[in-house]
């Protein structure tokens, strides 16, 4: 009989080793006792229990997701105090949700009733750089941006940028896998992670990966972590990778009078070998936002603007070539930066997006819907249907370049049966991505939000090895109970 | 009481959970039944049992490992022939130990007494190959070469290139993680995994990951299948991330009066931003045995040959470049390759390292020790003093750039005395290796040869988590036991 199944066994249940039943056993007035057993391992100022403080907590950037009140708030600033909470947690069977900046958009990071919530951001140290052996070590409450402009100093490039790079912590960045605008030439954030120190659900540190360019001694945990939304244990510290920094990038504009001819720009472009450094799409409705917001002067009678930029030696070269391409599939306009100044307003454009969407209808949807880019055209077209079919506003950005769309439903959150119809055509979108051979998530995560999309995506068999998975590194199911299934 | 801990539990131990009990179960004249239950879902000519036969399935290419004689060989054709062999050795509880091409260094594919050698050779074709998706999927009995020259119509590139490309298999590949040349730039197998289909331990179907560039969809179970040597699954289909093809490289070959100058050179190379395609390092030893051997000419009088190539737009201004870093770092002569057929011969003489080194002694041991590249130099002056040592003759070819070693060390498998030594000086580079920050296997796998290293590098908190994932996987322990732990 597998450990891997269908149905729970009953040796697991006699053993506690399943996930989901931990409330059963919480003792009904914890809170006293656990401030208690808290402090005898943190200094004062790093337990917050005055609900006014710790509500502020509840909570990440997702809407739609529920979240509970902490019990507690946890600052620790060392691993053994990390070590200490885990193992009260553990004693008392007390929930642990762990947190970075709470900018994740799945609900990954939202607490429950009664749980402590271990907030990683007082460790924000970075531990060492190096030039010849292209790494960092640094501790997960460390601002991505803070980390690249202290990589830069030293001619490195860590590419992981997330929107919310001023604001997000590499910690929060492993446990979401983030992406960003990089990813179509440098990838995600799991690909920059060479080994991490995680503190277990018991309170035992466990080290894995390496400080070297290559390992393969054992199986790989390292990536295990990445992801796993705090499900698995508590990362302290990662070695990551870091790249040499590449020539300032130029950036193109391209017109187009449909999406699906932008889609086809996206295509002729990866066929023809060409690796941007970024390749971007604002949909009409999207470039009408960020025009009414911040008054860039896009062009509004384009149908689809795709950004597209290289950081080679010759970036002329590359944009001319990629402008050629645009122009074959049906470009109106192709406007290549003359330099860093311009390239950097085009950009402006791209980032301003989502808080031009938001400011439609004072609330928004943020999906996150990757399909092979080769049925990109179909995506676009899809969700162009179903806001015709719900009587939506729905903006697409998207990192064309990995097929990593962003439908996002703008809603008026005061108007019940609008916000039905946002979350129904959220959901939509999701279905139509796995039927174009999608995930449905490139970057943001399952969290609480997309839970009950995650088995429809991985089916039975993968959502039991997944459930079996958790319960071997966490059988009492108390690391951030209620995410990802 | 977590399940990942030092002891095994009681309760994992009842449910018959823990690897290792496995033989006691087993009937004692198993065969006869095996064939035949094995025949009720195979053609007859996809099962071996002759032992003439079976006994050449017994070891892939590593010395000094033990290989037991398989019960049967099968060579199945279709995933449903993969499960039903699965479903047979779990109701039988016989082991199954699969194969690619044998080439592998650690002993991972080697039998054991009594098991199915389940060979995965014939499962060889290439389904699917886009341009626009930049993706192929793959059985995985397909060979390494075919791979790559199939992606090459198309104007793709996929970059793992092992030693033995020309004969290993892509799930054999995907099995060890293996590694290359072109790692420095391209890095391993690893990175281009998308998703994989399994077929578990009881003969169930998993499907991991994705054919999209980006998704975070659930933990990472592509990459723990990765590199886990067939012992948590057998991998039946593969879809594989490929890349542009690049242009042509250009090799520059530069001469150093010490390992130490060659090393200060790669360390000037990468912290000067250079993104070289491969920079290789062949030591004295390995020159002259390749000059034995193939009278290439190279230049027997250097201490290390350092070869470094570029595939970029301008190579011949890269290798200017990393040439002057070279003369800097105090190399006797600099010469770049003049075009494709040049740069094709100093290939060669870095291809012909290993063959030319088994030619000195008639037998090599090939270790496989990454460091971080800042303490290459150390690497090698220890390997030097462990020669020494030991009265040996070890040759280090090295993937450079990316700090994995290669020490060969040459020896007569007819002397006792020098085979003895041989082992320990082996076993003394990887001590050396962890002292430096490194790991014991760079790209080679763990298997047979280094399993007891294994837990020397991850620690006893290591061990566990690894152990319970396999029992995870495979409870009954049938699937490649007695490798990795």
């Amino acid at each position: 009989m597998s450990r891997i199944e269908a149905r729970p066994d009953e040796d697991a249940v006699a053993a506690g080793s399943l996930p989901g039943r931990l409330t059963e056993n919480l003792p009904e007035h914890p809170t006293e006792n656990l401030t208690e057993r808290l402090l005898a391992g943190l200094p004062a100022e790093a337990v917050l229990t005055d609900p006014d403080v710790t509500s502020s907590y509840a909570h990440d950037m997702a809407s739609f997701c529920e979240a509970g009140s902490p019990a507690a708030v946890v600052l620790p600033r060392t691993v053994e105090q990390v070590q200490h909470v885990m193992r009260v947690a553990t004693e008392l069977r007390v929930p642990v949700v762990p947190q970075g900046a709470r900018t994740g958009l799945s609900g990954a990071a939202n607490a429950s009733d009664g749980c402590i919530v271990l907030s990683l951001v007082k460790m924000d140290r970075i531990l060492e750089i190096s030039a010849v052996d292209r790494i960092a070590v640094v501790e997960p409450g460390v601002v991505n941006a803070a980390l690249s402009r202290a990589v830069n100093e030293h001619g490195l490039y860590y590419p992981p940028d997330p929107s919310s790079w001023e604001m997000c912590t590499i910690g929060g960045n492993i446990g979401t896998a983030s992406g960003g605008l990089c990813c179509v030439k440098y990838g995600v954030t799991a690909e920059y992670v060479l080994g991490l120190d995680v503190v277990l659900a018991d309170g035992r540190l466990l080290s894995t990966g390496r400080r070297t360019a290559k390992g393969v001694a054992g199986y790989d945990l390292t990536r295990l972590f990445v992801g796993s939304e705090g499900s698995l244990g508590i990362v302290v510290g990662a070695t990551l990778a870091l790249k040499p920094q590449p020539p300032q990038q130029l950036v193109l504009a391209a017109e187009f009078p449909s999406g699906a001819a932008a889609c086809d720009a996206v295509c002729r472009i990866m066929e023809g070998g060409h690796v941007p450094s970024l390749l971007e799409l604002m949909d009409r409705t999207t470039v009408k936002a960020v025009n009414d917001m911040a008054h860039m002067g896009l062009p509004e009678s384009t149908e689809a603007l795709l950004l597209a930029a290289f950081d080679t030696p010759d970036p002329a070269a590359d944009l001319a070539a990629v402008g050629a391409l645009c122009e074959a599939a049906g470009a109106t306009q192709v406007v290549p930066a003359e330099d860093a100044a311009e390239s950097e307003l085009l950009l402006q454009a791209r980032r301003l997006s989502l808080t031009g969407l938001e400011a439609v209808k004072g609330t928004t949807m943020i999906d996150d819907v990757c399909v092979p880019r080769s049925r990109l055209a179909e995506m676009l077209e899809g969700v162009d249907r179903i806001a015709g079919k719900y009587r939506l506003t729905i903006g697409v950005v998207a990192h064309a370049g990995d097929g990593n769309t962003h439908p996002t439903v703008c809603f008026d959150a005061g108007d019940p049966d609008e916000s039905r119809r946002a979350r129904e055509s959220f959901d939509e979108i999701m279905a139509l991505g796995l039927e174009l051979g999608g995930t449905i998530t490139g970057e943001h995560g399952v969290g609480v939000l997309k839970k009950e999309w995650l088995a429809r995506e991985i089916g039975p068999v993968g959502i039991e090895v997944q459930r079996a998975l958790k319960a071997t590194f966490d059988p009492l199911g108390i690391l951030n109970p209620g995410k990802l299934f």
